[in-house]
């Protein structure tokens, strides 16, 4: 496993850390986003999960939904769902639902997505922008696994090692790809394996 | 002003009401998402606000962003800001903010962009899944404008005319265009223009 240069090169030049924990790329990922980047992210993904079918991209508002959206076309513009954090009151059907704890804003979500759009013959790549202790991810993979469809891949844009979301979710037995892997940050120097 | 035929046949077959106030369209815009179909709106965009220049594309969390994503390419890839309804630990510095109700969740929310990411001299083109009340747009452009910066054009994908939100926009002076526009909706028919 290695990081996509083009990526880290980004992260080190546009990036900024935040204590030892965070990286924020807020300036082209999760608040500002910089869509012909982004379709690169998608086609890197592409690569890396060659072999697999898929024909359901999931996801988790908000800042999931960029970067499934320019995933989508490397994968045959799959559908893509994005699990929804409250519940609307256009959300009137049956949902699937998994909870998982968000690290940068310190609360619980119930992570929900409406039954119709998980069928169980799904091939469900699992796209993010962040793995860090990996609750999304893993709420996301009970979801689908709820619906009796199957985890195909689970690719995010960064992940924190140091956070051990990842290394679980592979001992689980998930093939998860991760664009840029952070080993970890000190004094605002982030080192990538 | 006239509705896209393309997206007023999907919204007939796909599309579902709910009362005489809401239209679902959770299986191609706000919940799954066709990402080929969302292309195609935008460069119903592109079409539409044909003569204006565009280096900004504003919209908000989370289910404006899919349509700002797949807008940006018939825009020169123009860089895309999602307003934030909250404020995550990462969003450290100064930011612009307006309040907005929404008319789904019965909540006001306060949309926040950082200010690094509008700048005086930018021309904006903002971008939503819907107008009703307007309150979104109105807070997005209030957002532009506190920055200093110009609202060139609002492009939402289904405005509900009966809700005023447009009126009020297009009395105010704003450049809006609705790729479909309903009049009514009544014992679960939609009155599109």
């Amino acid at each position: 496993m290695q990081s996509m240069k083009l990526l880290v090169d980004k992260i080190k030049n546009e990036g900024r850390t935040i204590g030892n924990d965070i990286v924020k790329v807020d300036g082209f990922i999760n608040h500002q986003m910089d869509i012909a980047f982004m379709e690169e992210l998608g086609r890197e993904f592409r690569r890396r999960f060659d072999e697999i079918e898929v024909d359901l991209i999931l996801t988790v508002e908000a800042s999931g939904i960029a970067i499934a959206c320019t995933t989508a076309p490397s994968f045959g513009y799959a559908p893509v769902v994005f699990a929804k954090k409250t519940a609307p009151n256009t959300l009137t059907e049956d949902y699937y639902s998994a909870e998982a704890r968000s690290f940068t804003k310190g609360i619980i979500s119930n992570l929900r997505v409406a039954k119709k759009f998980i069928e169980p013959d799904n091939k469900v790549l699992i796209i993010d922008d962040f793995l860090a202790h990996g609750e999304s991810a893993r709420a996301l993979a009970q979801i689908v696994e709820k619906a009796g469809a199957e985890v195909m891949g689970i690719g995010v844009v960064i992940e924190k090692m140091f956070q051990g979301g990842g290394k679980q979710l592979r001992d689980m037995g998930y093939h998860v790809e991760s664009l840029a892997m952070i080993e970890k940050i000190e004094n605002g120097e982030i080192a990538f394996v």
